[in-house]
């Protein structure tokens, strides 16, 4: 797994040939139990990096388009698997919890519940105040900048702008990991701004 | 292969266990004929993507250790291959050109040869005055900040230090894209005299 710009997340890649993007999967390594966010299939290698951080708490899925190989990561390592509560009815795997928006799922864990995305409640995660995990509204086709699914992907054109309004306004965000596209390690909160002046002009 | 922050430029990539990060390839696509950097082995999907964005018209390899797939490359493209004119004597794989330090190699392009890395003029190069290519000596093995090779690995620390300080002190750039680990696609500038900071203190 790749370092990213803090000591305790990692994250993993695949490129994704139909889009010409590596998608992610993020660790956060933390005290209590670690915590992976849609993960992709894991290497041999990455794998047992993944083991010598320590044991994987729970996986986090934003969104029912996401749930990847995390059955597969969970039967391995006994971990939870934790979903959107939005989608409990449909969801394509079961879930051991089912999350909402809310402060401090866990120590430094505050979830974001967001709307007119292609699923219902996709969630955003905000760790230690300063880095956001997006699922699928926010991406990042090209290196160093933001964007939104496209509008025919959304259910809801306004409520899903009003949701990345909403995550720009956080404040304090230097990092943004997408679960497909190049992430943001710095500026964070520059790089939302402008995506929300692209998206809301 | 993957976007970056200009239109013209992409990367392809290939994760390498030994340093958990990404080793990347750059494709600079332009009129007169495209050219990549240091180029890893494709996928047939990348490679029918490098195809259709032209001919390749040359294959710089910034130092002897980056030589990768520059030959089964130029083999299937006709591409020529240029390397570093101060491993001339020894370079692992016939070169149609032996490149030095010097400005519009090409129009767009300008070199830079370095001092002390781990092989004897290792280059970087300049694209549009904004996106710096590096080989070894500048890297990336967190996101969103720079690194120089080891001191163990370098042959000279003091001059290794001096081609930092002046590629750093090229002014106007915007991204740096490294051949191992994240690249930096907004700040360069700020990137660069960060390492700076780090590097001589």
């Amino acid at each position: 797994m790749k370092a990213l710009h803090k000591n305790n997340l990692y994250c993993w890649s695949l490129f994704d040939e139909a889009r010409n993007i590596d998608f992610h999967s993020y660790l956060w390594v933390r005290e209590g139990g670690n915590i992976a966010f849609d993960p992709l299939p894991l290497t041999a290698h990455d794998r047992e990096h993944l083991n010598s951080l320590g044991d994987l708490h729970a996986i986090i899925i934003s969104n029912s388009d996401h749930v990847r190989h995390a059955e597969h990561l969970a039967a391995e390592t006994g971990a939870e698997i934790w979903g959107p509560a939005a989608e409990k009815e449909s969801f394509p795997i079961a879930c051991a919890r089912w999350l909402s928006e809310g402060k401090a799922l866990v120590d430094g864990l505050d979830l974001y519940s967001l709307s007119g995305s292609k699923t219902a409640g996709e969630l955003a995660f905000v760790i230690e105040k300063d880095t956001l995990i997006t699922g699928d509204l926010i991406r990042a086709h090209k290196g160093g900048s933001l964007c939104m699914l496209p509008d025919a992907k959304l259910k809801d054109i306004v409520k899903a702008k009003e949701s990345v309004v909403r995550l720009a306004s956080i404040g304090g965000i230097h990092a943004i990991l997408p679960g497909d596209g190049w992430p943001v390690f710095r500026d964070g909160d520059k790089v939302l701004s402008e995506l929300i002046e692209v998206a809301t002009k």
